[in-house]
């Protein structure tokens, strides 16, 4: 069986995942360091991502708002946990004009030098902030609860397309509440939209938990996670809700008078999810064919490629092609009308077929000739790429039944690749109960070790420390404490052999 | 007649803008400089605008990408025109990391400067050509036609909310073709889709014309601009449409092999649209009371606010609203579904009344106890506030017959917004017919002017310079020569006396 890709995730999963992403036309490498262009097709899946999880954060209550691109360094400056977080990988203005530099090029004007530098955001905690303090006086002004899409910079030293770039693109929400524990079930609700969207919109199974005290968010009392388990066993931190306590709210002064007259300060929550989720939706759903786009985030779902030969009988073919078109656009699949596309670029109809193959698209239909005789049309499931022989599944069915069965087949696909990432999630998680196990587990040479779910005693401090230097000797990180345990059984921990209070999952991830 | 916000549009024009966006909750100052806040409501007024006017750009073939924020020096310094253009205000990124200043503080890391300092793009038309040259290699790449929503900025002196800020949000398209005329018909009906778009959705009457040479964006060949009718007599320019012709692909190696085998440069254009419109939307739609949103672009249509007095009637009262609400939002008009909100917020009926007059909702319906008694709604048209006395228009009409009505009801305040503001364009052109004329038109003291619209002889070069010299100690510029003359009448030019070759129009802007 001759696969699309260059490379196969078996040979090489690192080539492969750069190769879907060369193949699908989703991004590339911009000249700019560690900023990518990300292409129309990928852009497509990042604007499904958006509307559907926009509607999703509007029907919660909260409002879009869009604040500044630029963070003035004393906003930092007040959040000392903050700070010690982002300060390493900030992009920093310093001057606002150019001029010529003598030799025939440009240079920043030392004449236009800023007098207080200005750090591209990195995320929006201390500007957000300091306009909640603005708006927030009586308890009669809580909740806030705001959101914002927008485009964020962190210096990473190291980037891979979608998962770790120096630009990329996200959502960031933003809440203020009266009590900690109206904050705290606000980062647990959206924690639940992050999941139910992944599994109902991505078809990617996530682990909802919290994070251990060593990877919150700097500033947060408690963080979050939605994680997804990628093929190659590796973790994707897909998306994180962080309770912050009054942590912010007594750095930017987030005070309000409550019904007894009294001051106290707010508390506060932040959550978001970036393009780093594109980079799942490949790691989860793509195989040696390329991309394998969900029809509820596919830009176009059908793709219809007429088999045109530069002959009399091709207007018959593309005319029969448009009235196709027209029928399934007006089809409704899983609550929207169908996208569905007649695809009439100059090219072969071979490579257009394995064009939207690599792409993704979750059914493509060709026409030909005998086709349109017959009433016909051939069909191709990309989750079903092949029969069992190894041949390419393109079946021939009468036009009114693939019309008639189109959306059921989109909700079919749907549904499918959700029950796939179930399946290899759960074959990939084990339980394990002593170190040795682990140690064993995550040896070196082992392939795809998937993750293991172990009990801890939630050590702190030092303790914690030291268990996380050993985990590190392994390349391991822990994940999560996943929600929703019924208590742990009588074991010990793993680490420290005290007592376990929960149980962790551990594995590499990116 | 007392009005809702502190400052007439007579009494300070400038004052009253100000006043509007801070009394409607558009935006507010971030306390970053030159970078604005927006707030909810203008920000939905903004995402409303992004829905409809990305319809339309897809509509005609666009599809939609992201490029870096980032733009290295070097990308700029080969535009040699367009480097003039922009070099002064750009915001510069020199260094990647913050360290502690040794005084508490942090600055820029000495260690950590970037070998090519970094611009923050102003406009991408030199990052994306550097795509296009990579994407475009034969007459069968072409034509390229993308859009990207982004933002952008451009370090400003003088900075006003939404109609000139340093950040600010748009969207640009760019394409990329195989002729020039092909070029300019794209550049030309991308003008028309923002011209229907302005009237159909803003309800903003616009003029289409071209630039003189001497408002051309820097490297264009020809630009085109929309300019619309402020109620102070102003112009702002809308949106602009540039034909770029072979400059750019000069620049960035934009080259094809065409049909016969021969290198070829690419003809290219550009065109956007930013928040910029929101600011012609207040000045256009606004009155003493605050803005009138346009019923498309409005975030809620239909606003029901209860009159609750903390009496056991107020749980009938917003069982009412809720089932008005419903049966309002299961409506359509003006081809979407009606967006209609219950507002439950603890605050006074009447300060939650004259809360949405100030921010424009275009339908406020009020239910107090009598109105549920009755099976009544009281209602107020912010297009028409008042009665003729100067008391307010609240009119109690059964419910049933304003759910029969309210979809017709908000079509008719769409296009009665239209037509005043094709009336007050139309009322505030003066044709003029020498320079003594344009002279007492603006001449000191005169309020209100508008534009008049004169013969002129398409100067170029030191001749047009004199022209625009003239024309400056005026406070004017010209805005455009309007598309679709029919040649000129016989008359010379107001500025030279040379035969006229077309009409301009020329007033004061913002």
């Amino acid at each position: 069986m001759k696969h699309a890709l260059p490379v196969t995730r078996e040979a090489d999963f690192a080539a492969w995942y750069q190769s879907v992403i060369a193949e699908a036309d989703l991004a590339e490498e911009s000249g700019v360091r560690g900023c990518m262009v990300i292409r129309p097709w990928g852009y497509g899946i990042w604007e499904r991502i958006q509307r559907l999880l926009d509607d999703r954060i509007k029907a919660t209550g909260h409002e879009n708002c869009y604040f500044p691109l630029f963070i003035p360094l004393s906003y930092f400056e007040k959040e000392a946990e903050h700070v010690d977080g982002f300060a390493k990988e900030m992009a920093v203005v310093t001057h606002h004009r150019l001029v010529p530099d003598g030799k025939g090029g440009l240079m920043p004007d030392p004449a236009a030098k800023l007098e207080e530098p200005l750090v591209v955001r990195p995320t929006s905690e201390t500007v957000i902030g300091t306009a909640f303090s603005r708006w927030v006086q009586s308890w009669r002004d809580l909740p806030v609860l705001i959101n914002q899409w927008a485009n964020v910079v962190r210096w990473e030293m190291r980037t891979r397309m979608f998962l770790r770039t120096a630009e990329f693109l996200w959502q960031e929400g933003h809440t203020a509440h009266a009590s900690a524990e109206e904050a705290r079930a606000e980062t647990l609700k959206m924690l639940e939209v992050y999941r139910e969207f992944a599994e109902t919109c991505l078809a990617m199974h996530v682990v909802t938990g919290e994070k251990p005290e060593n990877e919150r968010f700097p500033g947060a009392v408690a963080t979050y996670s939605i994680e997804a388990m990628m093929q190659d066993g590796k973790a994707l931190q897909a998306g994180t809700s962080h309770f912050l306590g009054t942590n912010f709210a007594s750095a930017q002064n987030i005070r309000f008078q409550n019904a007894s007259g009294e001051l106290e300060l707010a508390n506060t929550t932040s959550w978001g999810v970036s393009t780093r989720m594109i980079g799942g939706v490949i790691m989860v759903h793509g195989d040696d064919d390329g991309l394998c786009v969900p029809p509820r985030i596919a830009p176009w779902q059908v793709v219809i490629v007429p088999m045109l030969r530069d002959q009399p009988e091709d207007q018959a073919i593309v005319d029969y092609c448009r009235d196709l078109q027209k029928e399934l656009a007006a089809l409704s699949a899983l609550g929207e009308p169908v996208r569905a596309l007649l695809d009439l670029k100059p090219a072969k109809a071979a490579t257009k077929r394995w064009g939207w193959v690599k792409k993704g698209a979750p059914i493509v239909i060709e026409v030909g000739g005998r086709d349109v005789a017959g009433g016909n049309v051939s069909v191709i499931r990309r989750d079903r790429l092949y029969r069992e022989d190894g041949k390419l599944d393109s079946r021939v069915m009468p036009r009114g039944a693939l019309v008639d069965t189109a959306a059921a087949l989109l909700a079919e696909i749907q549904s499918g690749l959700l029950a796939r990432s179930t399946e290899a999630l759960r074959a990939q998680i084990v339980p394990l109960d002593n170190w040795a196990a682990v140690e064993a587990h995550f040896a070196e040479g082992v392939t795809n070790p998937g993750w293991v779910d172990v009990r801890w005693s939630r050590p702190t401090g030092a303790e914690l420390e030291a268990v996380v230097e050993r985990i590190k000797a392994l390349k391991l990180t822990i994940r999560n404490a996943p929600l929703g345990q019924t208590g742990c059984d009588d074991g010990p921990c793993v680490f420290t052999g005290a007592p376990a209070v929960e149980r962790v999952l551990i594995g590499r991830a990116y």
